[in-house]
């Protein structure tokens, strides 16, 4: 912390923000259209609501020495990583500087599922308990460098909490649109941090579309990741941490995973940990890219069934080919955050997880259900149940030759078992009363 | 991390923990009477279950010189302050590397509770979701030097989960002894970590009673922190770190606060807290010592009103007429982690709290409530009703003339809201839903 007393009357003092001068700008996914910084739009002109962008960098030992230099500065929270981030604080508001979660050997998980070695990459300690809150730190940042004082989102789950709870945090207002039915102890949540809560009469589409024209009409910043390039961009924070740790500061590749699994929902956090490893190999910071497996739920799982059907040709398929390839299905599984029916930021998921010899693959509930008790049990870390989708296909990635027993394993847990506990909870077997001594 | 590979088979290897060479023994809170650190009692041979014990170290420029050095290593987790805990690991095993929480400015609560300046240590973030974790990983340590690999202790609550998340991570196996009454959902998080949960057909009180004798009988290491004295030593390093952070590594006192406020069950946290600053102190590396005031539900506030009948003579009493002035009560409170008629730990946190110039106060449930509400919305942070009765106590505090609108106030908030959501979020009144665009 800089300055504890910034803001004493009341006023929080924020840093200023600059954009990284090494950012250039955005891509689009599906037709390759390249935007420059000043571009105000979040998706391709050409391309509509399906051309999500794809933020891009100066590459060049200048950037890998950078990474280098900040990278041991954990005080600054995801934002040692800012070489590698659209924008760039001149301080670190302590509401910004999440990130720094531990990486956990499990080598008693790893015995029990017949791994060499397991590590789990523990987001679950975040502020609001997932992994999205390095999109909003990210997002807040923007906003601030922007002149916005008031963000909003359409979510009624972890997204919807990271706004939130950073909006909260750093003093900026929130709005959050959710479908009328969402549940009512996740709104609770949101009304007690102070956010605005719009419940639109229909579905979650609705709710999104609506949170659109309003993000427009009032001049709000938006952050809805699958709409919103650079939320992306903070997400691969996670990796990277992950990429540091096990190389000591990119000074050996020989603890870097061999596979790192991933749940998948729109498919933001699958792209953004396939993206970091991508990056870090351009800049010669590791020699090689771990296989990204994105691990979607068997009810929910429409990029694992075309990966499925496209076979061999996966990785050579254009933007336009991908997107044909994925059909729309309805969702269907107990891990909410993942229960999505065509996921918006499928085409650069599947680009950017092809591009590391990766795959998508579907798990059973049962088995995510399986996963929590295996991973609070025998690594001390209580997931929701999307949180551990993906440690959970790993037997699905096996089956797939996609990882061997002697490779190295690594899974993102994204989301806290605290969240969403009824179905991991309501498994256990109370045991019998004993008498007391007296 | 050390070595990621470590116990790849399987196996847990745990680095090895030596005694710090610098922890002299303990002494009694009740009688003083001393005792080496080779003695393996838990209480005082003379005063039986009220003589808790309480750590004592070597003082000196030699000890402030190691303070100062590992201090800035965030990444040994509360280890950096092992200079000033009984046990040192000869390397930090991630599972025990807890703590460096954040430390928030609140600027617009503060200004919504009239102060000069507040800010927020937030130990709703640790793994298990609160404080005590910083207990349990002193706890493990200490096991480990001693060669046990079981741990048990008696509670329903954030001991019971710090344990069991903790000794999951370490490899550790852990037995929790439990009202049979307690609530499911509670024993069902310690079965999830694959602790063994012995429901006693009786009261706290008699699970505690059942819980000392198995501990004894099967040479298990004991978790009850009001019991084992080196527990509350782990307790102080949330108020170092929140000490370091504000003098930027003991380098000036500007910003270190005036009062600390700290909630008040068993009396441990706040006995560490009071205990931390003084430690400092006597190292010479802070000049003053803030008043730390411990704060009680109106419900269960033996200690608050053991201090307020004691007015003028509280500093002065001996450990005897201290252990005379507190008569207990039958707990009424929501907040059931400081639901507590006779703190067990109250000699030692009376003579702490009364060394800093401090104080007890009581504060009433819908101000617990209301603070709940005040921290997630002016301050991005969303505590358990116990976690929120510190800053909740400011108002009793001012009134007995323990905080100045000059004052740096800082608040301890010690679990997390998600552990015990209905109290807080039974209050949120829901929008009613909107007309969706088409």
């Amino acid at each position: 912390m800089k300055d504890p007393d910034a803001g004493r009357n009341g006023v929080d003092v924020l840093p200023s923000v600059a954009a990284n001068p090494r950012w250039t700008g955005c891509a689009c996914v599906v037709c390759g259209r390249h935007y420059d910084t000043r571009y105000e739009g979040f998706v391709c002109a050409d391309c509509g609501i399906d051309g999500i962008l794809d933020a891009v960098y100066e590459g060049g030992a200048g950037v890998a020495a950078l990474v280098r230099a900040d990278g041991d500065d954990t005080a600054r929270g995801l934002w040692r990583f800012a070489p590698l981030l659209p924008v760039v604080p001149t301080a670190i508001h302590p509401a910004w500087a999440v990130g720094g979660t531990a990486l956990l050997p499990a080598p008693r998980l790893a015995a029990h599922l017949g791994l060499r070695s397991l590590v789990i990459k523990d987001d679950t300690g975040l502020p609001s308990g997932s992994l999205k809150d390095r999109a909003a730190a990210v997002a807040l940042a923007r906003a601030r460098q922007l002149g916005f004082d008031h963000l909003a989102c359409a979510s009624t789950g972890n997204a919807a909490a990271s706004l939130a709870v950073l909006a909260s945090r750093g003093g900026f207002r929130s709005t959050i649109y959710v479908p009328a039915g969402a549940p009512r102890g996740k709104l609770a949540q949101l009304l007690l941090h102070g956010a605005t809560v719009i419940r639109v009469d229909g579905t979650y589409d609705q709710a999104f579309e609506l949170s659109l024209v309003a993000i427009e009409r009032n001049r709000w910043y938006s952050r809805n990741c699958a709409h919103n390039p650079l939320l992306v961009e903070g997400k691969k924070t996670a990796a990277l941490e992950l990429a540091w740790d096990l190389t000591r500061g990119f000074t050996t590749d020989a603890d870097l995973p061999d596979v790192v699994l991933v749940p998948v929902g729109d498919g933001c956090i699958v792209s953004a940990t396939a993206k970091a490893f991508l990056e870090l190999k351009d800049l010669g910071l590791v020699d090689r890219v771990p296989r990204v497996v994105g691990v979607q739920a068997a009810g929910a799982s429409p990029l694992a069934q075309a990966w499925a059907r496209a076979c061999a040709s996966q990785a050579s398929l254009d933007g336009a080919q991908v997107r044909a390839a994925i059909a729309p299905v309805a969702p269907d599984t107990i891990a909410d955050s993942i229960s999505v029916g065509i996921p918006r930021n499928r085409v650069k998921a599947w680009r950017y997880v092809a591009a590391t010899g990766g795959a998508f693959v579907a798990v059973e509930d049962d088995l995510i259900i399986a996963t929590i008790r295996d991973l609070a049990a025998r690594a001390g870390v209580f997931a929701e149940p999307s949180g551990a989708a993906g440690l959970a296909g790993l037997v699905a990635a096996r089956e797939a030759g996609l990882v061997d027993p002697r490779d190295r394993v690594a899974a993102l847990v994204t989301g806290h078992g605290l969240k969403d506990p009824g179905a991991a909870l309501g498994h256990c077997t109370m045991p019998q009363p004993v008498a007391p001594l007296s």
